[in-house]
């Protein structure tokens, strides 16, 4: 079975190189039938032909502030979502450090049996900071969701509309409301007057609309409140991911809920504990009712263990500098670099949306380009992240950069010089001979040392 | 809405009183709805009757080693799965307090970006651990079988066979599949005759059987040798989610795989690190060509943030002491506590399976008097856990001692003391007028002062 097309390569130790399964077992002849995919075949040629190249899969060997050696080399970080930089406040740390002391590193149980009290305080800390009656934790927004969307919604006469962009995770624990009866429905919440019509139509008993708070690969707020009005006159339930809001948006930090001072109503509201408040744990926050139904009801709540009391009490410690005025300091100097870095791109020429989140995402295009150009960007000393299909739409690649509040003013100046540099060096494919061949010709050899297709062929196929 | 039978309740903090919701939007509709399904009907009137009584969602208030305040009584634990008591291991808490200093409180970003290098190193040990090529980390088991399941097993053509006491995370996300086109099969593999007969007679291009490598609430490992020459013969794929085993079997501490000889030629293994290893995470082991393919098809691996950096290098101390002599002599500890104390409840008259896993579940039956016992024993300054349906299937309500290394010999003598008192307390139920009629009392005068029926009424109706 083994296939020696993809044998005896070298590989680093955390890059992916999908090798054929050996043996004659059913699990590696599954595997292997799986690999013929054509979407696993691709993967694996372009894998291959990127081979030490790409930025998937890196290796971060050191880390310092928003300094990091990232697979051997020194680049300054703009691929944390930890926003604030909390994850190294000493109050969070000191908070972390004395849970280790107090309540050792594990809870040990499952939530139905018994909560330490710190759980407990943080639940209502969440609540408080997100302007809900109560919350609930689980481990990370993931967690959340395959609770709280098949126990809500996992039946017949129930329609879930989950937006285009929504994230992955919302899709896959709608698949269980599926499996137990639900309709699973795609909209673009981006046009309101249709979303509106297809919400009207529906005569399920039960409908719901799923969206982001902040879109976590483009990074803006989509038009909530103007959807909150339509889902009240349509009789639709909005349920919110605000993974990447919380922490950054709003006067508490209470994100985009606070921020467009949405009302608990009519609405169910997850993120997480783990991005901007740089801790751990996922959550959702509701009116009392909800919340309640959730803890008799939601798997993930009563069939998981509980978070480490570090995550905890870090959290604590978290949600307590952000509702502070360091905390407003810090998301008044964030929303000032989104503004000026985001002006910067466009004066170079690169397409980013309007807006003021730390996600500051400049369109690509191309699976290749948008690989190319994160590699560009990180030989010049700066990390982002270079984000394919599944994450985006496909042919919709993008360089997301994550600005963080800890960025130092000399880290921005680097970043601005580092996508000058991409400027020039994608300027220089119109001409095929142009300066900044380079890479293409780097994989030409590649390829010729494989003995393999040119690479000149995979560029056309991958249309760069 | 609001509906007065339910309302002006006192409630402590963190238990569960389902109330109804207040309001017109569709969300307070759906939830009032819900609220009248006939089991949660049920569920509202049990906790209420037991309100303040019972011992689902205490609090933990204190904790030093095995003696805790719970809900503001001091007892030994009994009810925690950090079964050799790594939670609490000087190297263990050494090891996450150097993680804060060294990497912060979080790692930043999805693995499919970076990864930390102590992650992959916990990746190698865990692998080596457990005996397999490789293995892959989520935030927990449940996060793992949702990556893991859909990715593999997620498609027309599959079946899936689940163990009727597999765990309920398996069956979550078996659900994802489900509705990606896999069909799925409850079977019992303690008949393995029936399910050997059922596999052979299945023509599924992929066949796949989920278990407990040990039943997280009987406390027992299944026949998992046999069953998997069964899986051998009849093409059928094994997969394992040994939770409860990490740590507690095998010469290392790899689990049942480790113990039983188990090959990974066709076998895939899950488990977490937040039990027997004390930290936190869980993990997928495999071939390697399993591994990478859920490297680029694992949804909880490629959308989910990592664990902290104190977690991983937790968990990387805990391994290291769970294959050492003093893992080795915990183990032995363990194993012999476990079988003294199924004797000795034995011999009291329980009914206790054999085995010596450090989960000893003693056999109760109708789900008040699992609660009724569970209280007592509480009141006699011991907590087990007090499982009901859905955590066991229904009337086959049980109290769950789980036995830990560190449990001293005077602990353990106090465990049985307080079943013994048990013991005479149930007998006395034989004599309507026993001297342990006070629990039942003291529902009757609760019911009474809420001026609703009699607690007689309940308790036959509720099978005592």
């Amino acid at each position: 079975m083994a296939n020696s097309d993809f044998s005896n390569q070298e590989s680093s130790n955390h890059e992916v190189h999908l090798q054929a399964a050996l043996g004659s077992a059913p699990l590696a002849g599954h595997i292997n039938r799986l690999l013929k995919k054509p979407e696993i075949v691709r993967a694996r040629r372009f894998a291959q032909m990127l081979d030490g190249f790409h930025l998937k899969n890196t290796l971060t060997e050191q880390v310092d502030g928003r300094k990091a050696v990232i697979d051997g080399r020194s680049v300054v970080n703009f691929g944390s979502a930890n926003y604030l930089g909390f994850e190294r406040h000493p109050a969070v740390l000191e908070a972390a450090r004395h849970a280790l002391s107090e309540w050792g590193n594990h809870s040990g149980c499952s939530r139905i049996f018994s909560s330490h009290e710190n759980i407990v305080r943080l639940e209502r800390e969440i609540a408080r900071l997100v302007g809900a009656d109560e919350s609930l934790i689980c481990a990370n927004t993931s967690q959340v969701h395959q609770g709280t969307i098949p126990a809500l919604f996992g039946a017949a006469g129930v329609t879930i509309y989950l937006d285009r962009y929504a994230h992955t995770s919302m899709h896959q624990a709608s698949l269980i409301a599926v499996a137990k009866g639900a309709r699973l429905q795609r909209v673009d919440i981006r046009d309101l007057a249709a979303v509106e019509n297809q919400f009207r139509d529906d005569s399920a008993q039960v409908k719901v609309v799923m969206i982001d708070g902040v879109y976590s690969m483009q990074g803006h707020v989509p038009e909530i409140r103007e959807l909150q009005k339509i889902c009240d006159r349509t009789g639709t339930i909005l349920y919110i991911d605000d993974a990447h809001g919380i922490a950054v948006y709003g006067e508490r930090g209470g994100g985009v809920v606070e921020m467009l001072d949405l009302s608990f109503e009519n609405m169910i509201l997850t993120a997480g504990l783990q991005k901007g408040l740089g801790a751990y744990g996922g959550f959702v926050a509701a009116r009392k009712p909800v919340i309640d139904f959730l803890r008799v009801s939601s798997r993930s709540y009563i069939f998981s263990g509980t978070l480490q009391p570090q995550a905890v009490e870090g959290s604590l410690a978290a949600i307590a500098v952000c509702d502070s005025d360091e905390g407003r300091n810090l998301r008044a100097r964030l929303k000032t670099m989104s503004k000026k870095v985001r002006q910067g791109l466009r004066e170079l020429g690169f397409v980013v949306p309007a807006g003021d989140s730390p996600i500051v995402s400049v369109a690509m295009g191309a699976e290749l380009k948008t690989l190319l150009a994160g590699r560009k960007l990180f030989d010049e000393g700066v990390y982002v992240n270079s984000v394919l299909y599944p994450a985006t739409p496909k042919g919709e690649g993008l360089l997301r950069i994550s600005l963080n509040a800890i960025h130092t003013d000399e880290e921005i100046a680097l970043l601005m010089t580092a996508f000058s540099a991409l400027k020039s060096y994608l300027d220089g494919y119109r001409s095929p001979l142009g300066p900044n061949f380079s890479y293409l010709k780097e994989f030409a050899g590649r390829q010729l040392r494989r003995g393999r297709r040119s690479s000149s062929e995979w560029v056309k196929k991958l249309g760069l």
